[in-house]
């Protein structure tokens, strides 16, 4: 697969990489939204009557829909956390799928965090699901998923050759991640360093225009004394790092994330903005927008980029 | 979490691993059929007369449903590949769930072959999708999921503390496997190795009456020469060893997986049985019912149940 073919992200002919810069730079701030919403924190009154499964998926979908058009605009790019979703079974993949349409007509890059892993022809149905289960509904679809690593290049290429571009768990934000993650090798390497390695190789055939490949990586902000390290072994991939406010991290702790210029990295942020309103407030898309902003400016200016 | 919280399985009263061991000793046969549908390898009497994903995806269900008939009462268990429905929307995954609550009803133990793998709260919102979500309809769900293992525990625990029995992913049997799990720590031993302590050691707070936990391991039937030294570390883990019959794995490979008199592991295979019948075949169930009796039986007697 060369990289003629993986420009076909979503059914439109955009390298997802190119795309994804072109986007940062027009809004000036390399920042994505996360959405993982919960019933107990969405605003009063957009609560479901009933809890149904679909009353909650419907629920769930129209807070969804008011982020979607409080952040349009504001930040390049939303971030869908599959499971929020799943967790109302088929009714909510389908409020997921709903939502994410909603984003892409909206302008936004759309990520979906489905972290994915599997092999050969179970890689491609995931794709599948991400790309062609919206394509014959004749809407759009994510433009970036996010997939283990673990199982190798056979659990990472079918998601570029569907065109998908593909962020790989390389450094997770989480505390318990470091049992396996830090590992030191017989090399003296790390695991992580050897996930790096490996994600650096494959994404080279799938590099754009403007230098970054089709395959990304996450890195978490709460891991600051590895990411340099890592932004040197992955060169031209997109660092995705989550980690930032609930989590934690700081403006300092992303940095290091970073290529010259504000470039090569995206900080997403989830509950310090779609829950910046009082669950009372009705003017809480307004506070969203506010909260949106002030994150954008704050990661924008720290790169440089503003 | 103690184990008497992680005995409510799918909504039952039963640990996951007890009732696994008590289904495999009734039918004399460790093992699973594998539901990786896909229609171009479906009886031609079941093609859909168009390939809308809604069609497609009724089309997998009466396919799933047959199989299900098929092998109830001849092996304890069925393994449904999510990425198999998935790929259809949410159209299949609502046929995936009705599916499931199929195979449950005929009895049979079920595997959602998900490989999930996310932190914390995401984590639990993925295992509501496997609990609370059929139990909101009042449905039994799945018995077991299978989940990445590179988050560490904050990745496993989350499953378990739902009841649901978790295979985690140790050593896979594709080819670019090797490439991380087969690296060489500091320590001597491998990356799989260590992934196998961290999970005999969480695994350790949820064993049931029978000696077993509700944290498994999925261990390839292609990794022969890591099979003992895996079933060592791991001497509590229900083994889940895919790669038999079409991915090359043999009788041989699959012993060392199992603890003695035929215990602790699971053989799956999918395409030899699920397509053992020509397409045109109108007895196509028929021949899915010898294949998964011929699978039982030479898997059975390998290991002295029969």
């Amino acid at each position: 697969m060369n990289s003629d073919h993986a420009q076909l992200a979503g059914g439109s002919n955009v390298h997802p990489a190119d795309h994804l810069i072109e986007l940062v730079e027009r809004m000036a701030a390399p920042v994505c939204v996360g959405l993982d919403p919960v019933l107990e924190r969405m605003p009063t009154s957009l609560q479901p009557r009933e809890r149904s499964l679909a009353g909650s998926a419907a629920a769930v979908q129209r807070f969804c829909e008011g982020v979607v058009e409080a952040v349009a605009g504001i930040v390049p790019c939303v971030k869908f956390q599959s499971a929020c979703f799943e967790r109302f079974g088929s009714a909510g993949v389908a409020a997921l799928e709903h939502s994410i349409v909603r984003a892409k007509r909206a302008g936004l890059c759309v990520i979906l965090d489905a972290k994915r892993g599997d092999i050969g022809i179970s890689a491609a149905h995931y794709a599948a699901a991400a790309t062609e289960a919206f394509r014959a509904e004749g809407a759009p679809g994510p433009d970036w998923i996010t997939v283990h690593s673990y199982l190798g290049s056979d659990g990472i290429e079918p998601f570029l050759d569907a065109g998908l571009g593909t962020f790989a768990l390389v450094r997770t934000s989480n505390p318990s991640g470091d049992a396996l993650q830090s590992l030191e090798l017989a090399s003296g390497a790390t695991v992580a360093d050897a996930v790096a390695r490996e994600v650096a190789q494959i994404g080279e055939k799938y590099v754009g225009k403007r230098g970054l490949s089709t395959l990304g990586a996450v890195v978490g902000a709460t891991k600051r004394a590895d990411a340099a390290r890592l932004r040197e072994l992955m060169p031209r991939q997109v660092f995705l790092v989550p980690g930032y406010g609930a989590q934690g991290g700081g403006v300092d702790d992303v940095l290091p994330c970073f290529l010259p210029g504000g470039r090569g990295a995206i900080v997403t942020a989830s509950r310090s903005v779609i829950y910046a309103s009082d669950p009372n407030d009705p003017s809480w898309p307004q506070r969203i927008t506010e909260a949106a902003s002030r994150f954008a400016d704050e990661i924008g200016k720290a790169v440089g980029l503003r």
